[in-house]
């Protein structure tokens, strides 16, 4: 029985701790938050859930093993590792941490004490991003040449982040996992239109080696929810529209034959295939079920999480080269590998 | 009755050919190309009209008042010059060339021998985009803080010019024509996955004064057809989906709203609205058809055309600084205005 | 404090008991079902509430005051009168009987006891039903002229009733509370494919007064989940598509236009009118719970409830005219009013 | 060369122009209508076909081989014998007849004369519904339990044949050639709305052998257009959406899962399987250019048409059955089989 509590009831807190609570193997024990009313609420729909204000009650808590953070980004270090030097395995809800210098304090601490430290970034366990990666990695697509992702709606905006560490973060998270690949290169260009000093839209592009390029828009300020990833390769291209109830990955047999061999100068003519579309079925599983189940698992068995504390590292890493590169008004900033470095 | 003739007859041609064919108050007297089996085929549907593979046929032609040249960029500049020499109002399809140089000679041209020059940029044609502008004139949307635009599909590749002068050349001419300003400065990234030479996906960004800015998505290489744009305003939102049969723009009563006056360090809270949307009907007429009735029409009424030289070459403007900033890496190219110097 | 008891939590009770937990209120006290796994989730999810397998004893316990029962059809009858017998406040589950003396015998012992007799009829307290509700009493639609309905998707086969009661009886409850008329007969064309004695595709027409129809499509059997329902009036027409998760009501300016007086000999023609699409803004709240608030307020209050036990017994009297009617492959069936009688 | 009078040309007649002048082996003679202003359009887009107001210039020309027959129902029987019978052979438009009399007449007159007779049902030429029947054919889906078809949309209204006539003929004569077989009884329920005398709504059920069913429903009073056949087989499940640009067919992998043997009064389950979606490609090519160049086809080869005087014959008795079941309330109305009798 693997013990939880839970810090941060706001707007995603809630969710994790309905998980742990219908979880056979877990024991949902305590919740803090400053909010006096979130925690009634909490405390009226699970009655044997104790509630604090106070986190400190559950990071020195000795019956408590590990602790589940979804409080705002620039508090999750800090919590992160009291939690950690206190004992205790910690799952940190993502963006893991507002800047490089707090992810790799957060990494450290965990290994030092020898715990884990998860990252929720949820869309890796989504059974439909489990498939995208299935069929690239069968090589049914062939040579990835492109990623194009939106993630638009209208906000919930965030005052402490931008568009880009709130929205750009999955697909950063989906695309890095998807490519395995670290981008060599960060380009954003974002502008606020209802809080001068917080991003509301923006639009990103990741170059990685061999000519490949995701481009990733964002918006807080779009009429429509659309969460669309576009991965066009060599053979075949595929499209993820997590809007869809059911048809959320559709497989297009389409393609362009380029000439084998051609003169640049001379005359070729490109040839086009259209094929058959294929929407394979997605298992219908709540994405954060898997990811909190995966947790408990790494716990009891001591395995690695598939999103570590490494992994929550690499996308803030693409997030701070993101950020940067808006400040500036939109120049190449460049990724240093982390691979070696941390693998 | 205005005599036409036609110089191109391959992808794009023959839609000029049959609105012309179709108008009372116009001949369509001639038709030239290189390709003997195009004219026999034009020929076969419109046994009236002449065929020659010599251009010069039509550019000298004394029986011809007009001529329409559909033919690939990079030739514009020398035909129009040749026609309007010759006397002849001149039509061109869009881009008008292929940089500002060349745009520049055609309308110095067609000033000096006062001709009519239009060039076809034929969504400013289009009963929806005609549309959008009066709700937007009309104050509906509020202020405009950025456009967001999708143009995408699979081919038709080009040869001689990027997906950006393909594509995007469309986006912007509704742009500019939305927001009556020029941008400042222009941001491109674009790669190319078939054809190393010729860009086939591009992101560019367009900045004007006001914050405004206008997201460009471009590509040769998606399994979807999209046409889109969203215009997001202090007010309303408004999406223009060209791909759907009948509701094309949907005006959404959706928003964020500021307080008043907020303390940026202190607690502060965003509230939305949302509210009814709405879909205007839209007549359901051939933009070509409109385009090309505009022509003769400022023929007849010796009127400015609407999209004439300056507004071809205000297109061109943009679409060589997104090529120059492609070139480099996606870096901010200014681009200066054109208004004072030709209005 | 209302105290509840619910019989049935197999695939739609666990929703009534978490709506119950929620709710101030109300105290959610004990559950009975025959299924002691069923019963073990509940007391996992709600350690709170009390379950048992014998129904005896939510019927009979004087702590308390309502039962919800969501068993079989074929159990209601007993289940509701026992309950209200024994001084209980009954919520029943639609249809609320399989057969009309049933629906009496209920309506009959409620009245008796003076006691509320509600049906979970719960489209009739569905945001998107209400709207189009008001939307009909305001006229803007004109005189009805038919309503069109289709209810499909694959399965959940029941083994007592057929695809009419279980999907054509939220039609059928909608359309009744639109019109606020009984039809006068019915049609109904029903086939067995999987189960032989279970219909599970079916087509119902319900002719009304004033030449209004209403066509009823129910299938366990199709690939797509549709919910969809057109009323079509001689002003406007409205769809109601609950698959939409946000557009479910698009109000159409489309019809048309009659000449005022025509010889039917000669010729005249008819004019069509199209104009914008209008989608009101429907409050996101799940309709479950509305209907249960209104079932305690209704307790509090001693008001009646919207769908009290003549209702829904008017959707049993034309469920069983369909059934006689399919039946006898298809023959009109008549229905005789209720409304003097009870009402 | 074969050498075409065309007589109609209102709404569908300039189609059938437009593709026969298109169409190299063709010549495309003559055109017959009452309307001078129509005439006059057709001159104007093909000044070398000869226009007249006399049907007769046309069903007399000893130059013309073939005649097509594009006008108001009650007048084909007419106008096909008097072809037929001046040596013509003759294409006519659906629905072939206003009565099985005139149709069998029609047939007989062909047959006599030893002439082509063919019958404008062009739904049986378009790919989708080639590729439908056979994805039918190759028992893909299994048996097949029921067709469900609809056709809605807003007018045109008709004067002379009711929407039955009008609509519900196209998809008869898609149902009958993917079963291959007539129905046995036929059941109509129509109402009318705008004109008295004309119903503008109805829903029509097809009973065939072996409990298959084919529902249709139809109206010229819906908001939406929508054209839509679902195949729902013991295997798989096929969606026909024609509204769809390019994702036309849909093939699902679902259904229900009957226990082998099983005790009615005991229990059991069902179960579901639920697979992946194909969209299988369909060429894009107007149908109506393979239905006339089959008719030319025919001719040249003297092979029998599909959708020859039979096949429309068969089609006009379905209709008539359903007639006369509106008449009768929505009665069951017996189609005798033709297939002995004529094939």
């Amino acid at each position: 029985m693997i013990r939880i509590g839970v810090i941060g009831c706001g707007y995603w807190g809630p969710n994790i701790i309905r998980n742990f609570v219908q979880m056979p193997r877990v024991e949902m024990r305590k919740v803090a938050d400053l909010n006096v009313e979130q925690l009634n609420h909490i405390k009226c729909l699970y009655p044997t859930v104790e509630t604090t204000i106070d986190y400190k009650e559950i990071v020195t808590d000795p019956e408590i093993d590990a602790v589940a953070i979804a409080t705002p980004v620039h508090t999750h270090k800090r919590l992160a590792v009291e939690a950690l030097e206190n004992g205790k395995h910690v799952f940190v809800e993502k963006p893991m941490a507002g800047c490089i210098a707090d992810a790799e304090a957060m990494v450290e601490t965990a290994k030092k004490h020898e715990l884990q430290l998860m990252v929720g970034h949820t869309f890796e366990y989504h059974a439909a991003v489990r498939k995208m990666k299935e069929i690239i990695d069968s090589g049914l697509l062939g040579d990835i040449y492109y990623i194009n992702c939106q993630r638009l709606n209208l906000g919930i905006f965030q005052k402490d982040i931008n568009v880009v560490w709130d929205l750009a973060s999955h697909d950063i998270s989906v695309v890095l996992m998807l490519l395995e690949k670290e981008p060599n290169q960060v380009m954003s260009i974002g502008t606020s239109h209802i809080n001068p000093s917080v991003e509301d839209v923006a639009t990103t592009t990741l170059e990685f080696n061999n000519n490949i390029i995701a481009f990733i828009q964002t918006s807080w300020l779009d009429p429509n929810k659309v969460r669309k990833m576009t991965v066009v390769g060599s053979k075949k291209m595929l499209v993820y529209d997590d809007i869809q109830a059911n048809e959320k990955i559709w497989i297009y047999d389409k393609g362009v034959e380029v000439p084998e061999r051609y003169d640049t100068f001379g005359e070729f003519n490109y040839s086009y295939h259209y094929g058959d579309i294929i929407i394979p079925r997605i298992e219908n599983k709540e994405p954060l079920r898997s990811e909190l189940s995966h947790f408990i698992d790494c716990i009891e068995n001591g395995s690695r999480p598939i999103t570590d504390g490494n992994n929550g590292l690499r996308v803030v890493k693409v997030l701070e080269a993101a950020q940067r590169s808006i400040a500036q008004g939109g120049v190449n900033v460049r990724v240093n590998s982390l691979f070696e470095h941390y693998n």
